[in-house]
């Protein structure tokens, strides 16, 4: 009964690979995902979307964070021009980092399915050698430290597959669907923004996936769902302390470093907790202006991390103590700027298993690997989501798409295996057509 | 006797204002200082300097510290065409670092005078605000992030003013002159490679000078010599740990941020000593990749200070076992990168007063303050200049020129009383005149 | 058929009682189980006990961690004489801190049955207020600084009581039954000089209890199995550094306060283990002689536990490599001076279900819960002993004896509802007739 | 005309070695000088003073810091006796810690001359090998932990010795003398309450010593007066945080001996100050109650120096605020508990040049250095009386008697060539006697 669902994903096969292959070489980070929020908007409006919300419609304003200057903003928009974002469909709001697109579907009566694919890139440095293939074959990011180091790039294309299949799928779908293309996944920025706006309030069915790498020979093509994510806050941690000259005057300044070198101890020495894991990091510290100088200003780049959501607000409290703490034992000051944050999550066991079954049934060739070990111990704002859907009585998975992977997410030279792309399509709209048949 | 020294600095007044702004909005900073450098040697040469050494004449090649890299050399090789730098002049060698000038006059028998003269830029933003002259007027520095803020541009105009002034003297001196102009005093990275070139092996008399604020009522225009600057060794501190997902496997990382932290705190609890003055600052710190990856890099840029060579070793033996160590704590491993240092110094008693008696007594319009309290709890790295010279017998000063200044050496709004200028050339070329009459 | 047991037991609660309050009033720490062993020996003589180990026969004298010095050890034997232990048993091993007792009952062929009581003390100062009934009724520790704050002079009583219970019953008997009363389970010293020793080499069975409490309205009387007490090493972690008039000559000591904060901050900072649950702690602290002296010494008491041997040595790893880095960054020394350790454990789900049944048939009035939920976050040496056994094919099991406690274990104001001591004898007499019927 | 008191003071020669001896036997820590103070205050009795002060007499109640406790006082007050204090003239008063004892000569009109003497030991444990001459002939310490190691047993020895003399010298004397034996100078505790009394309010003249070391060839016997000594506070820091379960309940605790360890580093790091020297240390620190337990105290012993009342109050500052903010780093709380503390000095130049003129001429045998380097880096709270004379207009000096030592002070090997006693004794006397001739 589905088979047309894998026929129609097989023939977008050469154009996924190809459109991941554009986004992969046009990265874009939290909030400047405009030549992807273009393009995606354009394709679906070309697709005949009842509904294309871009700008203000898809985030709500106040619930943004960690959005970049509007001269940062600015001088990007001038690169997605530069890089051939369409221009009739590059809008304002989105220049302004109103980023991300909502496509839907509505096909009278039936429940309300979400999809959610998320688009923006990381802050790293390409690999340039020959060993990687995006550099060998010339699809290398053109944006020196912004690279799609997760693979959201596939996400994007997965997404836009999805659309084009249901488009052809249409007549015999009853009910609505909405496709989520979210912006500012990495650091937990985008989705609050997205449910804040109520976008998932009438959500009855909510899945999202992240391609993932083989866990070893048993491991199949799809997990069904995933459990655990920590729940997590990120900060940037502002110290400001006083400048004096080091060698003239040390006792007249109050040292930014110092205070940051204290909080970076004690964060890390914040006590387990015995209700579960909890994680913590520095990733990232700046500070100083010059040797010589004793320095008043200094910055962490932190998180802190809770297998629930009441053991990540003991790491918050610890941490906003310590920080705190840290800047007066050298007379400095701190400032904790809220960059994100999600949730822990819990697919739906009666979802999952659902969907582990019709995929067995209607796509045999794909192998579905069991659950029991799906435990997830990064964040994903994702949760965020899947909890607003869960609390009115929807349900929600968050799935693995496993592919190979010629690196480590989250390294310099990841790639992975674009077979995943069309195999993903065929699940995403097989369980779909599946729900509101 | 020497009212045309006078008469011929006072003619170069409004030309020296003009090319101290020019030098003020063009700032180059260590090594970097074609342009500068380039004017140096085109006023030198048109003026009939018998010898105007440039680039590798300098500065010894093996005796450099802290030089930039190829590409940000030649990046601001670029900057200092389109800034107009008399590109006959810009050799192939300043390009690759390789700046400073000396003119030197052949004027007979007699002994070997050397003035020094510095004339790089710090690394700093210069205030954008109409309470500062230079922004108001219009000769802020037009490289963000560099700026003129100790002076040195007023030191590159003295000793050009010098250079005329005694070019027109030059049928009374008896002697040699050597004008250093010197690259990279901030850092104390160039003073060496001079030294270690010979320039001062045959030197009889050194005189050094650098603009110093008003002390008080009864501070002069003019304190002969200084005493007691620190011996100082600056490093860049680098930490190598090992990346790792920082929620995912916090186990499997090696943490260069807390071995960074670890030095911080350490570095600044070395013991004092008893002997004398000791001082350290880690001025700037930069590490990790991403919030979420426990950083595998983390750069300190430090400084350790005594009030003799020896304090200053001991130190230095204890900031590179406390760097190590703390590198060890965190399993990682730790380099240290030598960016300069000085010595102490001590200006020559008789030869101070020698010229504290000639000034009162041939410009008594000119105000000489005792020396007494001219102690220096700075670094200069004209102390290796004046030790080389001391060591073979010679005598060396390193003289104080009083200004009025907007704002303190080192800060964003530093701007000085232009007057100076004139009184420091006349006081130059007087020394000068007076030691090869 | 196992009536008797119950009957044997009930005539031993006043006695039971009695001496429970006898040990607590006379209470020991590790090493130190001089009048207790005395009294055991004594009591297993007086009894029949075929073999009544004590001295070198029970511990291995190279195994044994953490034993005081000589002088210490002699003190308290004069008090332990001076507290009516009977001195025909308190044997010269005993005063060399050789403490434990093994009492073997040879019943013929058969395999053979271990139970382990646990003997010492805490190093804490009972609550002196009559609020608590042990000061209330007379029988609060007589030596300050020392307390049963834990249960094991409940322990030993049961072990006791079950030597009685079982003496009675030998003729029903068939096999070997060893009563291991081990000394020093605090801090983890006594259980591996037992095991070295070899008496856990022949072990069929082997049972292990501590009084528990009730967690709650649907918790027992008796757990018949516990798993997963964290793996742990304890270390006294020396740092010797060079003492210095802190006034006069500061840069000539070695400071080794300065390294043992710098170990403290590090040692909390031990990045999580994605593998499982993991702890860290600086108990005590002591360094230095005098506030204006450079301190030469200090020393901390240090643990280290992870959810599994494995983890426990990546945090032992870690911790030893930082005390040694810390000691380096102050000049100092590091001497790490092992003072216990324990195992991960498990114990066998067929005994324990073979337990259970076995008491709800037999003594259907206790009440025998699940051991679901039976993890164990504390550590234990029994691990040392359960693995011994279970390596060669035994059966071992670490049960709960569940009780009214007025205050936490590890509190001064610890105490427990007595009642638990004969239902702990019936438990034990029984589960050892039946193994040996 | 002063050969008399050389006469004098030589007859004592062999009675103050003896006294000495005593004192070094039987050596009193601050306010348990009860022994000390008994045997002062009966030779000063049968020697027929006027006035001989003792208990509230001599310090102000509320002026006294780092008081024992009552049990601690009684304790030793028992073995004061044992050792044979003079039991008439051990009060009451001493027993509760009201220590020192000054003695008074009314001697008609005439100026106030007022010396003082330091009485107490420190808290050190003395060598036992018979390298160490007190050892060897049966006079070193009797209580383990306390010992004479900055010869205070000789000051003593010397104020009786003087007392003597005067005595004997009495009717060529015309005004009044005041010698004040002071109790608790180790950690600056005394001369506060002292000079808190009123006692130094009419004084004219003032003169204190110390035995202190040869510092080479030129020194002579005695050098009269110095200056530079450091101000100083020092403080108990303690730390009160929560008590926990490290294994069970990491989070539940607050570390105090983290809230140490972060005090300890920061308080060596505070920036040096660039008016002149500073000193921080932590010489003593404890914390804790068992290995497995969270610690909820923690105490150390710390004290900040600087060259001037000024710079001292700087250290202090920043003190305060780093122990205050380390509590609060982890959670705890601080409370610092002043134990002492003294102010810098400067002995007045006329004074010293009358005095070292005097003896040069009326006691040629003794060698009188020059005062030019007597700069003193070490802490003394004679310095509090020293300018309570000074304000009102009075002259001080502090002398150093030169001698032998067998070892630096403050080290457990500390002795003394006792003929300085005599030396000093004539001294003094010389003084008095010249200054109320």
């Amino acid at each position: 009964m589905y088979e047309k669902i894998t026929e129609y994903a097989r023939m977008l096969d050469e154009k996924s690979r190809a459109r991941r292959r554009d986004f992969h070489k046009h990265p874009e980070m939290a909030w400047y995902e405009m030549r992807t929020s273009a393009i995606i908007a354009k394709t679906l409006t070309e697709l005949g979307y009842d509904d294309v919300l871009t700008g203000k419609e898809v985030c709500l304003e106040s619930a943004r964070m960690g959005v970049p200057s509007e001269e940062e903003l600015q001088a990007h928009a001038r690169e997605a021009i530069a890089w051939g974002a369409p221009e009739e469909y590059l809008t304002d709001e989105m220049k302004e980092g109103y980023t991300g697109v909502i496509g839907i579907l509505h096909c009278g009566e039936g429940p309300v399915v979400a999809l959610r694919f998320d688009i923006d890139c990381l802050g790293m440095r390409e690999d340039a050698t020959t060993e990687h293939r995006p550099y060998r074959e010339g699809f290398a990011s053109e944006h020196l430290g912004w690279m799609h180091a997760c693979g959201h790039d596939g996400h994007a294309t997965i997404g836009l597959g999805v659309a084009e299949v249901l488009m052809k799928m249409r007549d015999q779908i009853h009910g609505t669907v909405k496709l989520i293309f979210q912006p500012g996944e990495e650091g937990g920025k985008g989705a609050r923004a997205i449910v804040a706006h109520g976008h998932l309030d009438d959500v009855d069915y909510f899945i999202g996936t992240h391609v993932a790498p083989s866990g070893g020979p048993d491991d199949g093509d799809l997990t069904p769902g995933t459990w655990g994510s920590l729940a997590n806050w990120k900060y940037d941690v502002h110290f400001y302390g006083k400048a004096a000259h080091a060698g003239g005057f040390p006792e007249k300044g109050c040292n930014a470093i110092v205070a940051a070198a204290n909080a970076v101890l004690n964060l890390y020495a914040i006590p387990r907790h015995s209700d579960g894991i909890t994680r913590v990091n520095v990733g990232v510290i700046e500070g100083g202006t010059g040797r010589n100088v004793i320095p008043d200003h200094a910055v962490l780049q932190m998180e802190v991390r809770g297998a629930t959501t009441e053991i990540n607000s003991y790491m918050d409290e610890q941490a906003k103590r310590i920080c705190q703490a840290a800047a007066d034992i050298a007379g400095c000051r701190c400032e904790m700027v809220l960059q994100g944050g999600g949730e822990s999550q819990q697919s739906d066991e009666d979802f999952l298993a659902y969907i582990g079954n019709l995929v067995r049934e209607q796509m045999p060739d794909l192998k579905v690997s069991s659950c029991e070990n799906a435990q997830n111990w990064g964040s994903e704002d994702i949760s965020l989501m899947m909890n607003r859907v869960q609390e009115h009585g929807g349900k929600a998975t968050y799935m693995r798409s496993v592919t190979d992977m010629a690196s480590a997410q989250h390294t310099t030279a990841f790639d992975f295996d674009e077979k995943v792309l069309v195999d993903a399509i065929r699940v995403f709209s097989l369980i779909v057509c599946d729900l509101l048949k």
